[in-house]
C-alpha cells in the first residue's frame, strides 16, 4: 500500500512537516495549499526537497467551489484553475483535489455540472494534470460519493476521476459496498480518516474531531476492503483535521499517523480474507470484478504484521519512587511478601500470589511515586516485540547481564514502559529468581498471609492530553487490547475522559484517563498528568475482608497513606486497590 | 514492492528462519524443500505459523529435472509433481519453482519440451498451482531466460509462467533489456541475488558466493528496472546461497537481507527515473509497453528513502581504553592539544586543527584500546538518521543532558558506533564546547604546535568475518560511501581481504579489512577481530617532517609505543599514522 498524509494533519512549517513525514516513513504527501502559501520555500524548493526526502508529491489540495455556477463565475474558476495547474507544474505534481461546491453553487443541474467538469478536465489535460473530484459531506448539491462518481462517469474524460474520502462517506453513513463497482482507473485518490461517533454538525465534526485510523469508531477496514476489491492500487493518504494533532510535536504525530496506516493495512487484509471466506461459504466466487482475471492478489498489495494473541495477564507492575519506605509499609500491610532485591539493579520485588510489584528506587528526589512500567504475559515476547517495532513503537533500551532474562520493552505514548514477558501456564515468572532475599528490607513487617492468592486486577493510567488518541491506537495495535466505548466520568475536578482497554476474557483491563484541566505543554518530557492525577493498581485477592482488616490494623498515619474505605488512595500517586473476585488464579 | 526471501538464505530451523523473517519485516518467503523436510512442523503447522507471523508463503522450491526426458521418466516426474502439488495444497501455497533440467535431460527438442511443460501446466492447473519455470545458468539444454520464456510463450497456459533469477541471468552476462518485452502476467516470480565478479565455474560461484544486493558487483538496479518496466508487480525475493550467511545469527542475517532489498528498491527507482529522463532527452516517450495506458506509475510501487549526500568529512574518532595515559602521551607527542574533559561523561578531547580524538576511559580492564566510534559530518543528522533507521540500522541509545548536542548514533555491523554530526562550513564542531580544560590532565606535555592544521585522513577498521559483506552494504546504503573494487592485500600473516569505501572527493576514506585467520564465533558479541589485528586512524598534517621530528624527540619507550618510521604503530590497537597532504582544511 502506498502510504500518504496531508500536510494539514501536522503542526509546524512545511519544511518541518515534510521532514517529519520522511522520518516516519511515508511514501508521499498531499500539499495543503495554505502550507505552501505560508512557506518561504519556492515551489521548486519544495519539489527538490521532496525528491531529496524520498517523498512523492501525490496530491495538491483543495480546489473549492468550482461547479454548479453561472457561466461568468465558471470563467473565473477556470482562470483560477489554470493558475493552480501552472503552479503544480513548478511543483512537479500531477493530481489535484477538487471538492464539490459548498459556497457558490447556485444551479442544481447534473448535466450543467458534467459540462463544467468536462471543461475543467480538458484544461487539466492540457497541463498534464488529473482532477480528483470529491463529494464533501456538506456539499450544497453533491454530497454523496456515488453522485460525484456518476458525474465522473458521464464526463468520461481521462483527466477526471473520483477521490474517495472515508470521512465524507462514513460520516453520512453512505453504503460503501458500491465502491467495488467503480472502475479502478477512475479512482484517482483515496483519503482516510477515522472519527469518534459524535452527534454534532458534520462540518465541525470534520474540522476538529477527525482522528487517525484505529483511534475512532468508523468501519475503515471495510471501507478499504471495498476500495481494494475495486482494484485500486494508488496512494492511501491520511487527511485528518484535529486540534490536538496540530498543536503536538510534529515528528511524533507523524509516527502516530504512520502507525495508524500500518495497522489499517493489516485490518483491511483481514477484512478481505474474511470476505473471501464468507463468499466461498456461500458458494460465490471470491473474486471481485477487478480480481476476476485469475490474479491471486488484489492490485493493492496489503502488508501484514506478525500476529499477537491478546496478553494472558499482567506479569508485574513497577512503581518508581524516591521514598520506598512508604510503599514498603503499604505493601506489607496489604499482605505482600518481600521477595528481595535484584542482583544487579536497584529495585525490590514484592508479591502476593501472582500479583508482583517492583519498587524502583531510582526516582529523582521529591518526585511523586509513579507507575513506571507494566509487564504483560504474551506467547512469544520476541514476536510481540517485532510486531510492536513494525508498528513504530520505540524500543526501551535496557542493560542486562548475561544470565538475566532479556525483557522486550517498548515505550507507550505516555512514556510508561511496556514489557512483553514470557507467560507461563501456572502464572509464575522466571525472572523472579533474579531477586534475592537480603533481610536488609522487609524486616519488622507483619508476616505475609501464608498462601494468599492475588493477581493484578486492573491498572489505571493518567494520560497526557496530547497522546490520548495515540495511546488508544498503541494498545490496540501493538498489544491487541480491545477499546471499549469511551466514557466521560464525572470527578470532583470535572469530567474525566476515560477509555477502558480489555482482553476478551477481561484478564487484562487497562483504564486510560484524561482529566481535561491537567494539560501538559507540547514538547514537555514525561507524563506531567501524573503529577496531579491519581493512577492506581488494583489487586484481586482471595479474601477481601481479611485483607481489608489486616490493612486497617496495620494502618499507620505516619506512612502518609490514609485508608478511607477498603479502597486505598494515595493522593497524587499510584493508589492501590484490593478488589474482588480474582479474575485469574 | 512485495519483499521476500528464500529460507535457504538463513541458518537454523524452519521455525527460527520464519520468525527471523517476520521480525525483519519481510512480506513473504520461499519455502526451500529441504527446510520443510527437516522440520518437525507439519505442513499445516507451517501454514498456520506463516499466517500468524504475517508471512506469505510465496514460492515452493525447487522442483528439478523435469523436462527434456523420455516418456517413462516424464511419467515419473508427473507423479512426483502430483505429490508436490498435494503437499502445496496442505501448505496453502500456489506457486512452485521448476528449474530447467540439469541432470536427467537427454532430448534436446523444444517442441518436446513445450509438450512436456504443457502437461505439467495442465496437472498444476487441476491443483490450482502455478508453475514458475526458471532457466538455470548451467541448465543442460535451457540456460537462458529468453529460451525458457519462449517455451512458456509456446505452451501459452495460464498455469505456466517465467521465473526470473538475477544470478542465473547476470552470471551469464545475458542482456536484461528483453525482459521488458515479457507480458507481466507471464512473469510468475522474480528472485534476486548479487555476487562479486569471480572467475570460477558458475555452479560453485552460485552455491557459495552469492551475496545480498549491494554487497556484490551485479547491475541489479538495471535488472529490476527492466522488470518494473515489464509491468511486473509480484514478489521480489532473495535467493542467496552463501556459506557465511548460513553460519551466522539468523535474525541478524535476515535484517541484513531486508536492508539489501530496501536499498535495491531505492536504486531501482533511481534507475527508472534516469531511464525516463534519457528517453525524454532522446525525444522518445518514457512509457514502456506496460506503462503505455497513461499510468503515471509502474505497477510495481517502489518505495524511496530520504536521500543523504555523502559525508563531508570525519567529525571525530573515539578510542576506548582502560589505560588512557599511553594514548595521552602519544597524542601529546604528535602535537595534539588537550581540550579538556567532558562536563558529564568520562571522556577527554584532544585535537589538532580539525582532527579530533576522544579518549573514552570506560573500557573494561585489560581490554585492548579500540576504535569505539566515528563521527561523520552530514548536512542533516536527523534526516541521515531517519534514512539509516529505515534501512534497519540499530540506533545507539545515548543519554544526553538538556544542554548538550543530541548526537544521532547508529551501530555499524562490527559494533562501531557511527555518529551523524552536523557539519559546518569551517570544519569546527559545536559540541567541543561541552569539554572543559581542567588542567587535571594534559599538564607537563609539550606545548602543542601553534596553529597546526590537521584532519583525520582515513580510518582502518578490522571486520569480523561474518559481517564483512553486511558492513559494505551498511556504509554504502546508510552513509552513501562508495565501495571501491575490493582487494586482497598480502600481510605477514596471510592475505587480507580489503574493501576501501570513499566519498567522491575522497575526504572520507574508510578501509574495511578482514584477516582470514581472525575468526569470531557466531553469536560472540563485539568485534573479536580487533583483539589481534591493527586498526588505525591516519591524520593528514601540514608539515609531516616537523610532526615526525617532534614525535621522535618526544618518543619515550616507557609509553609502550615504539616509533618505527613516521608511521606510528600500536600493536593490537588503533595505530595512529600522520599522513600528508591534508585532504581538507
Amino acid at each position: 500500500m502506498r502510504t500518504g498524509i496531508a500536510t494539514v494533519c501536522l503542526s509546524g512549517t512545511l519544511k518541518e512537516k515534510m521532514q517529519a513525514c520522511a522520518i516516519a516513513g511515508f511514501d508521499g504527501i498531499e500539499i495543503f495549499e495554505q502550507d505552501l502559501v505560508t512557506s518561504p520555500l519556492s515551489p521548486e524548493d519544495v519539489r527538490k526537497m521532496a525528491a531529496d526526502l524520498g517523498l512523492g508529491l501525490d496530491l495538491y489540495q483543495p480546489f473549492r467551489d468550482f461547479d454548479s455556477v453561472s457561466e461568468d463565475i465558471l470563467q473565473e474558476n477556470l482562470r483560477r484553475a489554470d493558475a493552480k495547474f501552472k503552479l503544480m507544474s513548478r511543483l512537479g505534481m500531477d493530481t489535484i483535489l477538487v471538492c464539490t461546491n459548498v459556497g457558490t453553487a447556485t444551479i442544481d443541474d447534473d448535466s450543467l455540472r458534467a459540462e463544467q467538469l468536462s471543461r475543467l478536465a480538458e484544461l487539466a489535460g492540457n497541463h498534464g494534470v488529473k482532477v480528483a473530484y470529491e463529494a464533501l459531506a456538506w456539499g450544497k448539491y453533491v454530497n454523496d460519493y456515488e453522485h460525484a462518481h456518476r458525474l465522473v462517469d458521464t464526463v468520461d474524460h481521462p483527466n477526471l476521476g473520483t477521490c474517495l474520502d472515508s470521512f465524507h462517506i462514513l460520516s453520512r453513513d453512505w453504503d460503501t459496498a458500491p465502491i467495488e463497482a467503480i472502475k479502478p482507473e477512475k479512482i484517482f485518490f483515496v483519503q482516510v480518516a477515522d472519527a469518534p461517533k459524535l452527534s454534532m454538525d458534520v462540518l465541525s465534526w470534520s474540522r476538529h474531531y477527525r482522528v487517525f485510523p484505529g483511534e475512532g469508531q468508523f468501519e475503515l477496514a471495510k471501507f478499504m476492503g471495498h476500495v481494494a476489491r475495486a482494484g485500486y492500487s494508488g496512494p492511501v493518504s491520511l487527511e485528518v483535521f484535529n486540534d490536538v494533532f496540530r498543536q503536538s510535536d510534529v515528528e511524533r504525530t507523524a509516527v502516530d499517523a504512520m502507525r495508524s496506516l500500518i495497522w489499517l493495512e493489516e485490518q483491511s487484509a483481514k477484512w478481505l480474507d474474511a470476505k473471501a471466506a464468507s463468499l466461498a461459504a456461500e458458494g460465490v466466487s471470491g473474486d471481485s470484478p477487478a480480481n476476476a482475471a485469475g490474479r491471486r492478489r488484489y492490485p493493492m498489495e496489503l502488508a501484514t504484521l506478525p500476529k499477537v494473541a491478546e496478553p494472558a495477564g499482567f506479569n508485574f507492575a513497577e512503581v518508581k519512587t524516591d521514598e520506598p519506605a512508604q510503599l514498603e509499609t503499604l505493601l506489607g500491610q496489604l499482605g505482600f511478601e518481600f521477595d528481595g532485591r535484584h542482583r544487579t539493579k536497584d529495585v525490590q520485588l514484592w508479591s502476593m500470589g501472582h500479583a508482583r510489584v517492583i519498587i524502583n528506587e531510582q526516582a529523582p528526589s521529591h518526585s511523586e511515586p509513579a507507575i513506571a512500567a507494566l509487564g504483560f504475559d504474551v506467547d512469544s515476547p520476541v514476536i510481540a516485540s517485532a510486531r510492536a517495532q513494525q508498528l513504530k513503537a520505540p524500543v526501551v533500551p535496557r542493560k542486562v547481564q548475561a544470565d538475566e532474562e532479556v525483557f522486550q520493552g517498548i515505550a507507550a505514548p505516555d512514556s510508561t514502559e511496556i514489557f512483553l514477558c514470557q507467560g507461563s501456564p501456572d502464572g509464575t515468572a522466571a525472572w523472579t529468581s533474579e531477586f534475592r532475599q537480603t533481610h536488609e528490607f522487609g524486616e519488622g513487617l507483619e508476616h505475609p498471609i501464608a498462601g494468599a492468592q492475588a493477581v493484578i486486577d486492573h491498572v489505571n493510567l493518567a494520560q497526557p492530553w496530547q497522546h490520548f488518541d495515540e495511546a488508544v491506537l498503541f494498545y490496540t495495535s501493538a498489544l491487541a487490547l480491545e477499546p471499549q466505548p469511551f466514557a466521560e466520568v464525572p470527578s470532583p475536578s470535572g469530567l474525566v475522559r476515560s477509555q477502558v482497554m480489555v482482553t476478551s476474557n477481561r484478564a487484562v483491563r487497562l483504564v486510560l484517563n484524561l482529566a481535561p484541566m491537567l494539560q501538559q505543554e507540547p514538547g514537555q518530557k514525561g507524563n506531567g498528568a501524573r503529577k496531579s492525577y491519581q493512577e492506581h493498581i488494583a489487586f484481586a485477592v482471595d479474601d477481601l475482608v481479611a485483607t481489608a482488616r489486616r490493612r486497617r490494623h496495620g494502618g499507620s498515619t505516619s506512612s502518609g497513606y490514609r485508608p478511607t474505605t477498603t479502597r486505598t488512595w494515595m493522593r497524587g500517586s499510584p493508589w492501590i486497590l484490593p478488589s474482588w473476585p480474582p479474575s485469574r488464579n
